[in-house]
């Protein structure tokens, strides 16, 4: 298959497009993490979300360590061809590596960010039992 | 109210956090726009949403022209605080300055991006009727 509609993406200075994901089922926004050209193809290639790492500068296979990988139901490009978003079915309930289902567990009231959303497993849990 | 909060948000070198909007009746993904301190303050001061152009280098009110505000229903942060979830009402039901209800009107299909929803009103009746 062609990748010419990868050239249709703009991608910033650094290379990047923000790429926001939302569980399909649900319409739940899950994160939002970083894409650059070869993770958005890798991503479309494979079916399963692969964003760039902006702190450990590689390419960072969603799950490949927590298991909760991101499969992926729909791309989708909006109108400036800037901004990606993945309709996704999330692996194991948990997007976010707090053990929350997703990123955004916290919700402003009252002038405090307040946690919304309880954790579903313990960090310690989900990263410290590979061999 | 004190805007402690604030200080909690990471934004970045640019000093600006992407902002996704959603609807919050349909959980429908309608835009991602960028916020600086300023916007992010007034936009939860006046309870619509105000995002900072980038293009333009200033505050832009969302709807300032076309009269689509986006009525501000609930505000939440990821857990890096360097992103921000709106969840609004999209007065007039268009989100998008080309006349779609939201930005992502395209999705990948087959190696080519699909528009999947229609124009509900021409972008020149949007922008071309102020007096």
């Amino acid at each position: 298959m062609s990748e010419s509609w990868l050239d249709q993406v703009v991608f910033d200075a650094e290379g990047l497009v923000p790429a926001v994901a939302q569980e399909a089922s649900t319409g739940k926004l899950l994160m939002l993490a970083w894409m650059n050209r070869e993770a958005l193809a890798e991503t479309v290639r494979s079916g399963r979300a692969v964003y760039w790492s902006r702190s450990r500068k590689r390419l960072w296979r969603k799950g490949e360590e927590s298991g909760h990988t991101q499969l992926i139901k729909q791309v989708r490009l909006d109108c400036d061809a800037d901004v990606i978003v993945l309709e996704v079915e999330q692996v194991g309930g948990i997007a976010c590596h707090t053990g929350h289902s997703r990123c955004f567990f916290r919700k402003l009231e009252n002038g405090l960010w307040v946690e919304t959303e309880v954790v579903l497993k313990d960090p310690g849990q989900i990263y410290d039992s590979k061999p």
